[in-house]
């Protein structure tokens, strides 16, 4: 329930009692499932008030293709999206991601727009897309995914995406976007996505606030 | 040269002249390589000066389980670690990562470093070792790798590292530590490693320099 978004940040979770009868458990399965949103951080019991669900980060993977509409989704928030900017770049777009130097032909679309959960800001993106691969993408309702209208408009699939994390300051102006008074840490991301092998579909520049993210990656050998 | 550290940061690159009288190649190929170390950020040409290696942020891959001594090397810097502090957990550590918790049983070793590349202070980490996995490693030399002495001394293999990122101002302390005067971003990076399933070797706790370090991600579908 806390998952899928009808249990939010700040409301009541059942008592042991409430789920024993709405769910027909045991008490011993009861108690368990509270041991177990509160050890994993979902939950916090408040001694002689109950147990309430977490105003928490939000984690984001970056070892998976997800875009912000479903991450948020996942993590129990509603998204919206103001779109603060777009406009066409005739000559293209390159930035150097991780020492490498990328190359978009032009012309490039660029999307400018803040990203919010249940209305609180959480990043600030900017999204150079091919407009050799997305013709006609001016066309198309900047409201949500992106990835939605790659896959399902114009029947692309994501491949790969590579990033760069950096931790910066948000600057004066990134503040009043996402309306906090003190300077506060954040990732910077940038990123160039492929829909296949050296094809760039697209690539991004974006601020995800410090206060509201983090990152899980996994390594292997 | 630049990869491997033989041209260093603030050293000058052979000329152009140089590069085709050194190893016999054309003046288009000599170009191109100049071309190509500044495009991607290796060197900076300075009119009337020459080509000079970068000072550069460290790229530390989070797929990849890469040490911080083999990571310093490949950047082309000399990597040293000053020792904070060292300690048996008889109690064992826990830690929440990624939403789940993991336990480590008692006893664990606490080792407390500041890494060093070329003597400019680059992050800061304690580590929890099971001594379960690692007995007597309080007889270790903790100057250099930790990954090399489970491999070399314990003949552990690391399987897995699941980590963390969060955007956070270092505090006063670390600050110290890091010599720096002013506040500045950071990573704390907390991560669990595995030797076997679901076989916990390592737990950390470390704090990389914003102004130092970016990481670099890739993700698939």
């Amino acid at each position: 329930m806390i998952r899928a978004g009808q249990l939010r940040p700040g409301m009541q979770v059942p008592s042991e009692n409430e789920i024993i009868n709405t769910y027909g458990v045991s008490n011993t399965t009861a108690r368990k499932i509270h041991q177990e949103i509160e050890s994993s951080g979902w939950a916090t019991r408040i001694k002689g008030k109950g147990t309430f669900v977490r105003q928490r980060n939000v984690q984001r993977s970056a070892n998976r293709i997800l875009g912000f509409t479903r991450n948020m989704i996942e993590a129990g928030y509603r998204p919206t999206t103001k779109i603060l900017d777009t406009g066409k770049i005739e000559a293209g777009y390159d930035a150097t991601i991780n020492g490498r130097r990328y190359t978009m032909p032009g012309p490039v679309y660029k999307i400018h727009r803040l990203r919010l959960a249940d209305d609180v800001p959480m990043m600030i993106e900017v999204r150079y897309i091919s407009m050799q691969f997305c013709p006609d993408i001016e066309q198309q309702d900047f409201g949500g995914s992106l990835y939605d209208i790659y896959e399902k408009h114009y029947g692309l699939q994501l491949r790969e995406i590579r990033q760069s994390l950096s931790a910066v300051m948000i600057d004066a102006v990134t503040r009043s976007f996402f309306n906090v008074q003190k300077p506060i840490p954040a990732f910077r991301v940038e990123g160039v996505t492929f829909c296949g092998k050296e094809m760039i579909l697209e690539m991004e520049d974006s601020i995800y606030r410090g206060d509201k993210y983090r990152f899980s990656v996994c390594a292997t050998p």
